[in-house]
């Protein structure tokens, strides 16, 4: 299982499979066959047998699967077990948004620091963290086995400082802005580009109501 | 063109050719080949005559693009040409920041009111917008021809709130909301789970130093 490659679709689907299993571990649910399964989340149940098949099933044939195992083990496929220690860059609205996002913390991702460049911000807290200058993130990173950032910077700076992160030894990075960042392959980059997806909300509503006409 | 059924992997793809469009018309540029459009893009230039050929070319042989012909085009496509009536439900730290990213105006998507349940923002103003009770709502929605909500309020009142959006008309829905909304077929929705993209750059790097061992 180590050394499978498996495609970045089924990846992307197990964190959505996760939060269903853990709602469904929350309610006291503790077991669940691919159908039922299949009918809460929309997707069919030879879907998910194969997505699950990736890793060896988890499933057995008539029985059905056994919600927390499952939701445990996809928690440790995703790296959920292990922690991450996670610094955000831009303490402006949305830095602040995701600095509250306690529930990050619970999967592993430990928020160690937050840093801008508007001395206004210098020292204010946020979740009991000081918003730091960023003349100090270099040495940060580096001090404190930092290995994710968040960037929530203007994409003018934010090729740069994705530099200075990958010198100073970031392995991912959680990209807000709107940019494509030039990092080596060994970097991960997650992109959310807000603007992308709410282009793309606005193009299937047109497309919707062309298609009425 | 009108009636051609375009995979949404393409559709996906066509807001950041739309950002780099942009940027290179921004820069002053007329002309790009697919060639160097494939280089600062890091996409094969075969997939973007591909995707291109989808709305019927745009090129000429030997000739490369025009930028900003192709920009407006594309930007016809995914419907900026035409405006949007939003309205964000929560204003929270996302909810003001997703307010205050004044680009979304240059795109057509006009931002008419904020709402949250918080009595004690009601009547503070973001971007010159005050905040109004929820209750507000479902009135407002009818009364000035809202197509679009943004929802970044807790996953627990997101169902709810969604239901009596589509009563009201709502055509779309941008979800932030940690919940999966089940809507008509009619009613666009685009999720934005932070933290499943969160888990997703986890698995990334997890994966990474496995295979590196």
């Amino acid at each position: 299982m180590e050394n499978k490659e498996i495609s970045q679709a089924v990846i992307g689907r197990l964190p959505r499979y996760f939060r269903y299993l853990g709602e469904l571990k929350d309610e006291g649910i503790e077991r669940i066959s691919s159908q039922e399964l299949s009918d809460i989340m929309q997707v069919t149940a030879s879907q998910i047998r194969q997505d699950f098949n990736n890793f060896g099933g988890f499933g057995q044939q008539g029985y059905g699967y056994k919600v927390e195992y499952l939701y445990e083990e996809i928690g440790k496929i995703l790296g959920l077990d292990k922690t991450h220690n996670l610094i955000i860059i831009g303490a402006g609205n949305l830095g602040q948004a995701l600095a509250n996002y306690m529930n990050f913390e619970r999967r592993g991702f430990l928020f160690k620091g937050i840093f801008d460049n508007n001395p206004a911000l210098f020292g204010k807290k946020i979740r009991n963290m000081e918003i730091k200058p960023m003349e100090e993130m270099e040495a940060f990173v580096k001090e404190n086995g930092i290995d994710i950032a968040v960037l929530t910077i203007p994409k003018g700076s934010a090729v740069e400082v994705a530099g200075k992160l990958v010198e100073n030894g970031i392995r991912g990075i959680w990209n807000f802005a709107h940019v494509d960042l030039p990092v080596p392959a060994e970097i991960q980059v997650e992109n959310v580009h807000l603007s992308d997806s709410l282009m793309k909300l606005a193009y299937n509503i047109n497309r919707y109501e062309q298609n009425e006409l």
